[in-house]
C-alpha cells in the first residue's frame, strides 16, 4: 500500500533520507519553514525596496520578484529584465533577504544565476527541456514549479533533468493544477505535499497565491499547506494590489501578510516545526 | 475581489451569519471540530461494535458506517441494508455516539431516517434530484457530499433542493474531485473550505479518506483540512483494512486513528478551536 | 496493443459479435444510422406535434423529448410529467416515430416504460444504482448516457447492472465530459466511439447537442460522430430555440436540422452505411 | 449565440476571410485536405527514406519526422539533431515532399528553418514565449500544436506572439488534451475544429496519433477529423512500430496508412473537399 512511481526516476526519487537545500544560512527542507514573499513582478526600485523591508520585518525568509515574465499575450507587461534583477540585488543588499527570481530561456540563465540566490523555473517552463538541461549546469539552487497540467511523475522527471545535469539543489513547488472547477483559476492540490514526502527526498514548497488566484483564499491555504507538511511557502505580496502590473487579484496586502505570518507561528509549533 | 456565485442560489448562499447544525448536544459548524469516524461498510455486529468503542475512546464525536452502498459493479458487496442500520443503532446505544449513514434511493429515506442521526447523500447521488426532494421532507440533518465532478455552484444548488423542501439542516462535505492526476483516485480540493465559508453559511466537513484513497495520505490531509478551517472530518477506520469489504486501502487502522486524534488537538488549538 | 478493460465487466464487454437492439422495425447498431431528434423538454401538445412532423419529414428515425427532467436548481422547469408522456404518445400515433424519454427515479419506471419505446437514463443518473437495478427489470430497451465525469469502465459497469438484471437491450450514448476547457459546457469525447466498438458489443450513439452546448457546433460534430463510426445521433431540435424552456442554446432550428440530415446522407454512404 | 473569445486576441482572431498558408504549391486551409505523415523520430537514413517513399505513394502531401525531441525523461532518446535534419532534406529531395519538423529552443530556430518547410512547435513548447518570439522572426510557416492543457484562448494567444512578431503563416494543430479519462493517454478534442473555424481565420489540422496514443483509434479519429472540417491531418507512420524509438504504440504501419488514405477519399468528397 502506498504511492509508487516509475523506477526510471532515480535521482529525484526517495533516497532514504530527506535532502535539504542550503541558501546562505537558510536550510530549505529542515525543521524551519521558509517563507518566500514578494511581488509577482518587480515594477520599480521603490516598489521592491518597500516590499522587501516590510516582508523582512514581518518575518519572511526570502524575497521573490519576477524580472523576466511568462505572459499569455504578447501585449502584456513582459518584465523589467536585467534592470529588475539589479533592483532585486539592491533589495537583498539592504535587507539581507536572499532573492528568488524566474528564468524563462537558456540564454538568460547566465545573467539570472549571477544575481539570484535561487533560480525559479515557472509552471509553463516545467517541460522546457533545453532550459532544464542548461539549469543542470547552473551554480545556484533551483525552485521547480509544477506545470499546471503535469502529473507528479512528469514533475519529478523534470527535476531529474536538472539533477542528472549535475545540479543537486532542486526544490519543488506546487502551484495549482487545471481542473473543471472554475470559481478559482487553478485548483491547489495540497495532497502532493505528503505524496512528495513519500516518493521523493526533495523539499516541497507551496504557492497558495497562484494556486488559488484569489486573495481571500491565500491565507487559509497557506495554513493548510503548513499543516500538510510543506517545507515552505511562496506568497505574493503587493502594497497596492489594485495597481499591480500582474496578478493583483491574488496578492496579499502588506498588512494581510503580517497577519498571516503571525497566525502561522502557533500552527508551525503545533506540528513540531518553527517559522 | 473575491468569489461570486449565481444569485439563483438563495437558501444555500451566505446569509450573513454562519449556520450550525445541532445533533443531540453536538453542534456542527461551531467552535468545536467534529470527527465522524467508522468503517466504509458495516460488515458485522462485532466489527461495528469494536470500531465504535475504539473511536469513541480516541475522541471521535460520531460514528459512520454504510448499510446501503453505492457500488460501481453489480457484483460487489452491496451492504447489509436494514440489518446494518440495526447494528449501527446498537453501537449508538452502547457508546452514545450519534450515527451517520448513507441513503441511496427515495424509497429507503423513511427507514434510514428512523435509525440515523444524520442522513448522508453520497457523491454519486449529489444530483439525484428525486432523492434530494424526498430528503427535503426528512426530519433529520443531511450530510451532502460533493459529487466528484461537481462545480461548487452545482453542489450548492443540490443543497438548495433540500433547503427549499423544508429541511434546514444541511452540512456540506468535500470528498475529492476527478482530475488528470492519477497517483491518487481523486484530488482532494481543500480550497473549497474557505470558498464555502465565503459564499455559504452552511457548515463544511472534509473526507480525506475518499479524497485521497490512500492510507498514508489521510492524516496529513486531515490536518490540512483543519488548518484550512473545516468544521469537521469524516475518517474511515477499520481494525483490519486488508480484510475490509470495501475501501480497505484508504482506511486508517485503529492505532493510526488514535495517533491522528492526538496530533489534531494542538493544531485545533493553534487556530483557536477545539476538537 | 489496444484498449483493455477490467475483466469484471462481463456482459457489457466485447462478446465476439456486435449486438443490435430492435425497436419496432428499427435496428440500432446495424448498417443504418439512426437519428433521434426532438426538443429537450416536451413543452406543449402543439410544440411536440409540430416538431414530430417536421423531424419525421426530414428523415429522423425516432422522436425524443423530456417529460421528467433533471434540473440543477429546484426553481427551474421540472417537466410536464405524465402529461408530457401522453403528448409524446400522441405524436408517435400520428407520425409513427418511436419515442425516447428519460426516467429519473425507480418509482416512475413503470409509467415511463408504459409510454416510451426506449427509456433514457441521463448523465446525472448513470450511477443511480437503485434506478439501474429497476431498469434491469423493465421490458423496454434502455439508452444509457455516459455521466459527464465517468470513465469508460464505470459507464460499462453501469450497463452491467442493467444487463445483469435481465434487460439485454442497452444502447450507449456519449454526451460530453467535463474538462478544463470552458468555451463549451462539455467536451464531446468522440474517441469513445471506436473505443466502445473495440471493448464492447453494445451499440453506441452520440449526442452532439449536450456534448457541445452550442448550436453552431452541433452539425460539424454530428458529421464527425458518423465518420467515427457511431450507430446513431441524438439531436435537440426546437422551432424557436430562444423560447425553449431548457437547452435553447444548443437546439437546432427545424431548417438547420433538415440541412444536417441532407449533409449526413453522402457522408454515411462514403463510409458504407446509410441513414 | 456562439463562441466568443477575448478581444485582446487580434491577429489570430476571425478576420472575415479564411487565411491559407502556402508551402511550395501546397495550400493549407484551402479546398484540398493535406496529410502530413511520417515517423515520430527520424531514426536512420534508411528508415526515413523508406517511409517517405511509401507515404508519398499512398498520397501524403508532406513528410514529418522529429530530429530535436522533447522527452519527459533525460534518459530517453533525444533525437538525431542536425543529422536528422539532413536525412529529412534528403528524403525531400528524392520524393518532393516538403518536410515538417519540430524546434525546441530559440537557439536552434536558425538551423531548423534552414532545412524545414514548416517549423513545428510542440505541445510542451506552446507557452515557451522566448521560442515563440524567435519564431515570429523566422522565414518559414509554423505549425503550432495545442498544449495538452491549454484553453483555446491561450492557444490563440500563443499564435498571436508569432503573428505579432511578423510571421503571418501560422497553422494550428489539435493533438489531444489531458482529462480524467485514462484508457487513452489524451482526449482528442475534435470540437476545437469548428470552434477555430468560428473564432479564427487560421487553418486547423488534427493529430489523431498523439491525440489518442493508440494505433487502433487513429484511423476512425482521422476520418472524424475530416468530417468535422479539419484542413488536414498529422499521422505517425512507422514500418515496424514495435521497434520505434518513440511513440510506437500510436504509429500506423505502412499498410494501415495506405488503407486510411483510401478510405479518406470518398469521405472528403462527401463533404465537398478533396484529399
Amino acid at each position: 500500500m502506498g504511492i509508487h512511481i516509475s523506477t526510471k526516476i532515480k535521482l529525484a526519487a526517495n533516497q532514504g533520507e530527506r535532502k535539504s537545500v542550503q541558501v546562505g544560512d537558510i536550510m530549505i527542507g529542515g525543521e524551519k519553514i521558509v517563507v518566500i514573499a514578494g511581488p509577482c513582478s518587480v515594477e520599480s526600485r521603490e516598489q521592491i525596496m518597500e516590499i522587501a523591508r516590510r516582508v523582512k520585518e514581518a518575518g519572511a525568509t526570502m524575497l521573490r520578484g519576477g524580472a523576466f515574465k511568462s505572459r499569455t499575450l504578447p501585449y502584456s507587461f513582459q518584465g523589467l529584465g536585467v534592470e529588475g534583477l539589479k533592483m532585486l540585488a539592491e533589495a537583498r543588499d539592504e535587507t539581507g533577504l536572499p532573492i528568488v527570481t524566474e528564468v524563462v530561456s537558456p540564454e538568460t540563465v547566465r545573467i539570472v544565476e549571477e544575481y539570484a540566490d535561487i533560480i525559479q523555473v515557472g509552471a509553463r517552463s516545467m517541460q522546457n527541456f533545453p532550459l532544464l538541461k542548461r539549469i543542470g549546469k547552473a551554480r545556484k539552487p533551483v525552485l521547480l514549479k509544477r506545470g499546471f497540467t503535469s502529473t507528479i511523475e512528469e514533475w519529478l522527471s523534470s527535476a531529474e533533468y536538472i539533477l542528472a545535469g549535475g545540479n543537486n539543489d532542486v526544490i519543488l513547488c506546487e502551484r495549482g493544477i487545471r481542473t473543471f472547477q472554475s470559481l478559482t483559476r487553478f485548483s491547489l492540490e495540497l495532497t502532493v505535499v505528503p505524496i512528495i514526502k513519500e516518493v521523493s527526498s526533495l523539499p516541497i514548497l507551496v504557492d497558495p497565491s497562484h494556486g488559488t488566484g484569489v486573495r481571500s483564499l491565500v491565507s487559509p491555504m497557506a495554513k493548510a499547506a503548513v499543516a500538510a507538511g510543506a517545507d515552505g511557502l511562496l506568497i505574493e505580496v503587493h502594497p497596492k494590489p489594485e495597481e499591480a502590473q500582474s496578478d493583483g487579484d491574488q496578492s496579499l496586502r502588506l498588512e494581510e501578510f503580517e497577519e498571516l505570518m503571525k497566525s502561522l507561528k502557533p500552527l508551525a509549533h503545533a506540528i513540531g516545526r518553527s517559522i
